[in-house]
C-alpha cells in the first residue's frame, strides 16, 4: 500500500473526487484523465435538495458522499478501489495487511467526516490459482478491523479476475443531521492542526522497495481515526484525511474552502523513520488534517492522539510553506512526486 | 455480462449471497471458495437489531443489504464488481453497453426488491493505454441509464488497472419501511411468476461468441424492471432478479423461504432467439421472478411488461420441472451450465 505505488499511475489511487480537484492543478496530467474527470464533474451535477432516505445531500467533492439518513442522522458513503500492482504487491504486503488496509481507507473517509461507521460492503476479484491461505489472511485482517469497529459485513459480490487481487470496500456510516464535517469551512484566519506523525507509511514502502525488512510505523498497520474524529466534530471548521500526503490534502481543504494557507514548516511533525519531504507530500499515512477557528481551543493530545498546530488559513488561494526564515510556495507533489522510476 | 463468459469461472459472477447459496448445492465447488464461503458467511453473521440510520437490517441474502433508513423508508444497498474477461469483451460487446450493463445489473437488484434506487458510486479501473474514446462510450452508457431513473452519481474512485477494465457499481435505493420484498416470503401454494421473456441475453452471448451479429433482443440493452418491481410490492410474498439464471434463482427463493416449487415447462416463456435450455439456465436477463398468494390477482401484463404464470411453491425442499407429461428435478444449472470449453 502506499504512494510509492499507487501515485505512480496515470489515474493516481485517489478518490474520484481527489483526481477530480486535482485535475486542476497537476499540470500536465494527460489528455485522456482530464476528458474523464470532467466529463464525471459535469455528469454528476450537484445534488437538488434531499427530501426522502438515500437522496444525495453532498457528492463528489468531500471524503464522503452524504446522504440523507433520518432519526436525526446523515448517512456516510465512501468506496475505495484497492488493486495488486497498484495500490500493494503481494510479495511484499502480507495478506492480512491488505485486507485490513483495504476497509481501513474507507473507516478513514468516515473519520474525517466525524462519523460512525456501519456497514461495509466487499467486492472481491481474485485470481483462480490464489492460495486459499491468501484469501483467509485477507479475510482475517479485513473482518478483525470490523469487529473493532462494530462494521458489519452487510454485502459484496465475488468475480474471478483475470490478473491481481481486485477489492473494492464500501463502507457506510452516519453522523448527527448537519453535524458532518465538511472539506469546505476553513476561513482566515482558523489554524491548521494534523494529528499524529507524518511520513511513516511512504518510509516503511521505500525501505520495502529497497529490500530491507519493513520498518516499525503506523504504516503497517494503521488506525483509522475514527475516536478522534468524532471527538473533533463541532470543534472543526474543516477536515480532510491524509491519503495523498499533506501537500496535497491540504490544497483540497483549500479549494473546497475558497482559502489559502501558511504552513510552518518547523511544526510539521515528521515520523522518525521518515524526512520533511516525505512528511510534506508522502501518501496513506491515514492522519487527520483540521482546522479550526482562532479562539477554539484543541488540546494538544485529542483522545489519545497527538495534535499539532502547522498552520493558519490565509485570504487568498495561494498556499505557503515557511521554514527556515523563507517562504516558498507548497505545491501539491502527492501525486506525482513518486511519479517517475517506480514502475 | 453474459452467463457464457461469467459462468465459466471459479467464483462465478453472481452477488457473494448467490455464491453462498450456491455453495451448497452446486458439487464439485473447489474447496478454496468453499472456505471463503463459509468464512464470509460466518463472519458477516446476522445483524442484531438496528436502531440508528445506516445500521443493517437485513445483509447477505438476498438481492439488496437492507439497512435503516428514516423517514418511513429504509435503505437499499447492492454492490456488483465487472470486469473485462469475466463478464464482458471489449471485441464483443460496445463500451456504452458495458457502461449501461454495470449501472443495471445494481437497479435490476433494487427492482427486485420493490425499490427506488437513489445514488450509484462508481470505482473504476482502467489500462493505462485505453482508448478516450472507450471511456467516453463507457460513461455515457452509465450516465444516460442513471439519468432515465434519477440516479446521482455520488462519487467513486478511480486507479489505474494492470489489466482489463474493472468496474464497481453500487447502488443505494430505498423502500417504505417494511415493505421491501424479500426472497424469503414464499409459502406452500404461492403462484410463481416471471416477467417478459427468457433466455435471450444467453442466446446473444451465444451468437456473439460464434462470430454472429447480436441478436436483437433485450439482452443487449436491458432495462431493469423498476417500474414493475415498485407496482409487485404489497402483491408478492418473494421476489428476486434473474442474473444467473431461473434454474438457480428459483433455488435461492426455495432456499431462503425453506419450500420448494413446481414449476410447468410448457408456460416458461422462452425468447425468440433462445432454446427452452437457455430460458432455464441462461443468465443475465434482468427478469423479475416472483411468487405471490394464489387469491392475489396478478394481472398477465404489469406496467407494460408480460407477466406469466409458471409454477408454484410446494411444502418440500424439491424443485421439480412437469414438461411434457413427464415430471424431473430442476437442478441449478445457471452457474455451471456453460463451464466448460469457455475459457
Amino acid at each position: 500500500m502506499g504512494s510509492v505505488l499507487s501515485y505512480s499511475f496515470s489515474y493516481g489511487c485517489g478518490a474520484l473526487r481527489r483526481l477530480a480537484a486535482r485535475s486542476c492543478i497537476v499540470s500536465p496530467v494527460p489528455s485522456p484523465e482530464l476528458k474523464l474527470i470532467a466529463a464525471l464533474r459535469q455528469a454528476a451535477g450537484r445534488p437538488s435538495g434531499a427530501k426522502c432516505a438515500g437522496e444525495v445531500l453532498v457528492s463528489i467533492g468531500d471524503d464522503c458522499a452524504l446522504l440523507q439518513g433520518g432519526r436525526g442522522n446523515d448517512l456516510l458513503v465512501t468506496t475505495d478501489l484497492t488493486l495488486e500492482g497498484t495500490h500493494f504487491r503481494r510479495e511484499w504486503h502480507s495478506a492480512s495487511l491488505v485486507g485490513h488496509r483495504s476497509l481501513a481507507r474507507g473507516l478513514s473517509d468516515i473519520a474525517a467526516m466525524g462519523g460512525d461507521p456501519t456497514a461495509a460492503f466487499l467486492s472481491l476479484g481474485l485470481p483462480a490459482k490464489i492460495e486459499q491461505r491468501w484469501v483467509s489472511g485477507f479475510l482475517a485482517g479485513f473482518l478483525r478491523l470490523a469487529k473493532r469497529y462494530r462494521v458489519q459485513l452487510a454485502g459484496g459480490d465475488t468475480a474471478e479476475s483475470k490478473s491481481g487481487v481486485i477489492a473494492n470496500v464500501m463502507v457506510v456510516g452516519r453522523v448527527s443531521h448537519g453535524q458532518a464535517v465538511l472539506r469546505s469551512g476553513a476561513r482566515p484566519g482558523d489554524r491548521i492542526y494534523v494529528s499524529g506523525v507524518l511520513g511513516g507509511a511512504t518510509a516503511e514502502l521505500m525501505s520495502l522497495r529497497a529490500g530491507k525488512r519493513a520498518a516499525t510505523g503506523r504504516g503497517s498497520l494503521a488506525e483509522p481515526r475514527l475516536k478522534l474524529g468524532r471527538r473533533l466534530r463541532g470543534l472543526t471548521s474543516s477536515m480532510i484525511d491524509l491519503s495523498d500526503g499533506l501537500s496535497t490534502d491540504l490544497r483540497h481543504i483549500c479549494q473546497e474552502s475558497g482559502a489559502g494557507a501558511v504552513i510552518i514548516g518547523e511544526n510539521v511533525p515528521v515520523a522518525k523513520t521518515a524526512t520533511f519531504d516525505l512528511a510534506l507530500n508522502g501518501g496513506e499515512d491515514y492522519e487527520l488534517l483540521f482546522t479550526a477557528p482562532p479562539h477554539q481551543g484543541i488540546p494538544r493530545e485529542v483522545a489519545g492522539v497527538k495534535v499539532t498546530l502547522i498552520g493558519e488559513v490565509i485570504a487568498s488561494h495561494e498556499i505557503w510553506l515557511e521554514r527556515a526564515g523563507r517562504r516558498r510556495r507548497l505545491d501539491p507533489r502527492g501525486w506525482e512526486h513518486f511519479r517517475k522510476g517506480n514502475r
